[in-house]
């Protein structure tokens, strides 16, 4: 992949890479297409990272499906798909993390430990293998894609971070490859999400302005059903992610819950308009 | 320097690099030569990384002589001098770090806490920004170099990480730009370091393989004038700096002293001939 990627380079080539887990859905499509306006030749790297799991998180059980994944990316006319192993990612005697202080220390980074560290570690390695121009990342994953964003600028690496919104299943539920462990009831469940979500985005519209008071709103819609447990509900500065008492600036409403087994996230950006 | 890099790669020209904090000595300017072997173009950079000191030690007094150091390089035909600012390595909200797990938690990197934090993040930005297809290191910094080479295949960062042999003067001493801090009686003083080196490679050639034993003979020398205070005599894995209680492998004998305030540290490499 190194040496494909520095031949494109050579010829002048601008290379696009859209990282994920596999398990492809529209939302990832939507990834590669806008590589594609942004890139002349765009790699898909489909790699479940285990240094991103916690040991009790759901490395596993993650679901994989590696055939019709690349199906899907040969009906976009994706030009190169890397599927490294793990053995060869992090090989016997591995010792070496990036780190992103401070943004990790917020939302996911609380519950999830050493997550963002992983990410930022396999990130880094897929820049560095790919080499690519420009990266799109999807905006569900909000502060992931502030955590690489940050690593790419200290770290000089060159790359190009881009942000793709949120795409959602007609009802409104984000979609997720985790969507696929819901039950029909816990998908029925979900809809919450995207109903407090609304809710909050309401309540600002209509003046609202204290993240207590915005936050109670999403809890009150998300705590109605007894099989959805909250998280966090988080209002945020958009750039640094620390909390807000007053939505005085840019701010990010992010939601995590668990229905059942199954951990979903989502998020919404409130600013003046 | 980044634009300059990719230039010269596109050309299919070979960058060879050599990282320096400055005050340039003979040392560095093997390394030069060195990276000359091995590369089409040369990069030195100078920076002194406020990162890797720890708030107790001599970054503000480290020795630094920019108009010297570039008439010197100017004697080697050096191709690109790089030479940042504080202010642009490490912006404002600047917040990753590179941590090389297991071979920061010995020698050096017991004394000086987040030492080698800040020189992996440092060379890490050094590779982004440079590029380099080679970079040579000097063995004195022998777990950095250990350090740097594991960072470098951990992250796929594609750079050929190169150990060049400690430089000495005339007497022995491993040249170094902080021994401009020693005043002249601890200039001679310092002697013991190379003359306890010396000792502990004979013990070795004499077929002594008890690192307990090694360690003494070396502390005897050192411990045998007032003004050397020991920080540590190890022997250990020369790969992965693991102590050792035999020498039943390529080991690394390495010391770090204090001379008056002046932190010096030597090795040599003990190996069955």
């Amino acid at each position: 992949m190194q040496e494909v990627s520095e031949t494109l380079r050579r010829q002048g080539r601008r290379v696009g890479l859209v990282p994920t887990m596999g398990y492809l859905h529209e939302g990832h499509l939507s990834l590669v297409r806008k590589a594609k306006e942004m890139a002349d030749v765009v790699v898909v790297s489909i790699f479940v990272n285990p240094t991103q799991f916690g040991p009790k998180e759901d490395f596993g059980r993650y679901p994989r499906d590696f055939e019709r994944d690349k199906a899907l990316l040969a009906q976009e006319s994706t030009d190169i798909t890397f599927f490294p192993e793990v053995s060869e990612m992090y090989p016997e005697g591995y010792s070496t993390y990036v780190e992103v202080r401070g943004l990790g220390d917020h939302l996911c980074g609380l519950q999830r430990e050493g997550h963002f560290v992983g990410v930022a570690t396999v990130v880094a390695k897929l820049f560095n293998i790919v080499r690519p121009h420009v990266a799109i990342f999807g905006e569900k994953d909000y502060q992931q894609l502030k955590i690489i964003e940050r690593m790419a600028r200290d770290l000089n690496m060159g790359v190009d971070v881009v942000g793709f919104p949120i795409v959602r299943e007609p009802d409104g539920l984000a979609m997720s490859s985790r969507n696929v462990y819901l039950s029909a009831d816990e998908r029925a469940s979900a809809l919450l999400i995207q109903k407090a979500i609304k809710r909050v985005e309401e309540a600002f519209r209509g003046g609202e302005r204290k993240a207590a008071t915005l936050s109670e709103e999403a809890r009150s819609v998300l705590g109605s059903h007894e099989g959805v447990a909250v998280e966090y509900v988080a209002l945020c500065d958009a750039e640094t992610l620390d909390d807000l008492q007053e939505i005085d600036k840019r701010a990010l409403m992010a939601v995590a819950v668990r229905i059942g087994k199954t951990r979903l996230i989502d998020n919404t950006t409130l600013t003046e308009s």
